[in-house]
């Protein structure tokens, strides 16, 4: 905690307008942190559609398995999120305390307990106590209110060093509907692990399984294209809401619909601001990096080798020291166990072309690179030219910092 | 370069005997590094047995497609490494270097070019000038003889902080074979990356397939369960030469051989060793690390599971700061994407079980396990509960030192 605010935050906030249906409020429970918010629950006024993405670790949280067992159900009354302790790793006690804390807000809400939904991130292995969702539950209830996005966006941080917001307002059929996503960041918290949580929420009145595969979609080219350093937590969750409250919106039935273009862009672009600004957030970050992959065998290929690239400690801590290192550039293709042919290989940075050929570009100059190197927003591109499959990640560099901030003693 | 001498270095240099019909010679031939030798030639006085285990890179240097195209005649009269440049990602210009260089030597020691093996390492992209080699290459051939075993071993490290050797003295039927071994680790040359050469020398009489065989099921155990960053070089070879100079020895044709078998377990002993050093001498490393994964559902499942923490960032950087952070060690476990059951999961650090059954062990003190993480070397043992598989790796931390080594300006 406490470390300093990144620099590679984004320049504004996003405005986030109201989102009909969905309340906000948020409260200090204790639940690790002294003096801040922790807590935040979203209720929805009509039971709303309700779609998951979850971890593919082997080791979920309790949350995550709460969730998965529920989403099917489709419908939505109430998301309660905390910080400070990811129920991870926790046993039967985990398990109870995802029962107690859904039956809590189920009857704050006035619900079912399968339409209320979980999120944690935090420390892992250490039982939450119950008690302190009940101390705050009917102070939450009675004080939500539509406008609490930013408040929402800092109580699910936890090492995170700004709140991440995005919107986007289009039109479906004859009537215009919006998206507001908050998300958290892979922010260490000590003594535990960087956690992904994204929430999304729209008026469009979009059924329950359309809105899974919308969703399933985006989180493709957003937060599967990002990583920070490889490691997947237990914990990681996008939740979509969508209350169907947009005045005169067609409800919707059918992911590909063809209504739903725009909105389908919109959920995209929201998604990617959100994953975008996690990497900008990365630990330690003080470089934004953008690996482009062109000439692949397939957009698979393609993102296997630019994943391979982003998440290799060599390359990063090249970018972090201003260093146009493009051997190990060629050392993470060559690592990644995909088609590549040495010989036609092409790298890029920023503009400026390093190797062809599968050599040295004899015409680059080591200065113009090198003044490249220092910005930082910094895109590495290979060319393959093996056939057409491309792809894009996003990363951020390593750094001392990083290793400061989880090489701190846990106690 | 000139980075502090590793902490976990080991107390002793082996004493390495002679092996009969193998004569080594260093020099300097100023390929990148002043004022150090920088070529080593190793020469056969008869034709030796060979043979190589390669880096899986699908972008490998020159030296690596020279040996790859040539191991299979299976007879090699003289070996030469230089450090300071890998030859790798040169283009056609890299392909003549290896061409001139077999070519200088075969004429130098009266052989075939295709009895001459190759490895390079260092910088990358960068032309070797083949000149050097021709200065240095009588005068190498002229002075060489059988007791240069650490020079050799200096000669072709880079940012290695130690030479690496290792040796074995074992019965082969009625007589005595010793293998000798050195090998250079994943130290960081300015500005390329890791590559780790290792090369093995024993005056037992066994031909080339056999020791194809021996020495592929050897790797498994030693440099494939090393890992410093999950990088991969261009350049990772291992070369073994048997010369069959030890005066009685059986010629033995087939691996399986039962009077191989002490010669075998020497081969895994010294193969362990050097890897074990490599580990040992991994950039900015303060820790060794050794990851025992056991009841996984095969070995290759553990080996999986293995790797997954081993080159976890949040598990290397814990571990460097002193923390038993097993929340992160149960991350790795889960992204590995190999059968686990969290509810079955336990994990020691030493001999201290710190979780069992998916919940942290209440019977464990943290100040006992704060005390053994003070240690140069840690322990971690994951017990999954599902099977007989077992597996062991070995790693190092992941230190502020590592990405000042690594992120320091090309230039």
């Amino acid at each position: 905690m406490g470390r300093a605010v990144s620099p590679l935050r984004p320049a504004h906030v996003p405005q986030m307008p109201q989102i009909g249906g969905v309340r906000l409020a948020t409260a200090a429970a204790g639940i690790r942190y002294a003096g801040r918010a922790d807590v935040l629950l979203v209720s929805f006024d009509n039971p709303a559609s309700v779609a998951g993405v979850f971890t593919r670790s082997k080791c979920p949280s309790a949350p995550v398995e709460w969730c998965r067992g529920r989403i099917g159900g489709g419908r939505a009354r109430a998301l309660v999120v905390n910080s400070g302790n990811a129920n991870a790793f926790t046993g039967k006690t985990g398990r109870e305390v995802t029962r107690i804390t859904a039956a809590l807000a189920a009857k704050t809400v006035g619900c079912r307990q399968a339409e209320v939904f979980l999120a944690s991130t935090g420390v892992i292995g250490e039982p939450i106590d119950a008690g302190k969702f009940a101390r705050v539950m009917e102070h939450l209830a009675a004080g939500a209110t539509p406008d609490r996005w930013i408040e929402a966006a800092e109580a699910i941080g936890t090492t995170d060093t700004f709140p991440k917001l995005a919107t986007a307002t289009v039109p479906l059929g004859d009537a215009e509907v919006s998206i507001n996503g908050i998300a958290k960041g892979a922010g260490m918290i000590a003594p535990d692990m960087a956690t992904m949580l994204a929430f999304v929420f729209t008026d469009a009145p979009i059924a329950a399984d359309a809105l899974q595969a919308l969703i399933a979609r985006s989180v493709t080219n957003s937060f599967n294209a990002i990583t920070i350093d490889g490691d997947t937590s237990t914990s990681d969750t996008l939740l979509a809401f969508a209350t169907g409250a947009a005045a005169g919106a067609p409800a919707v039935a059918r992911a590909n619909d063809r209504r739903l273009r725009p909105f389908r862009s919109a959920m995209g672009a929201v998604l990617g601001s959100l994953a975008e600004q996690v990497a900008r957030d990365g630990e330690g970050a003080s470089k934004l990096i953008e690996i482009v992959v062109e000439g692949a065998v397939s957009k698979r290929s393609a993102r296997r080798i630019a994943l391979s690239i982003a998440n290799s400690p060599l390359v990063k801590t090249a970018v972090g020291g201003g260093d146009a290192n493009w051997g190990r550039v060629v050392m993470a293709v060559g690592k990644a166990g995909e088609p590549a042919d040495r010989d036609r290989l092409s790298i890029w940075f920023g503009g400026i072309r390093v190797a062809r050929k599968g050599a040295r570009d004899p015409g680059y100059a080591e200065r113009e690179v090198s003044a490249y190197m220092k910005r930082d927003e910094i895109t590495i591109r290979i060319g393959l030219g093996l056939g057409t499959g491309r792809d894009r990640v996003l990363t951020c560099d390593l750094t001392k910092e990083y290793v400061a901030i989880n090489g701190d003693y846990r106690s």
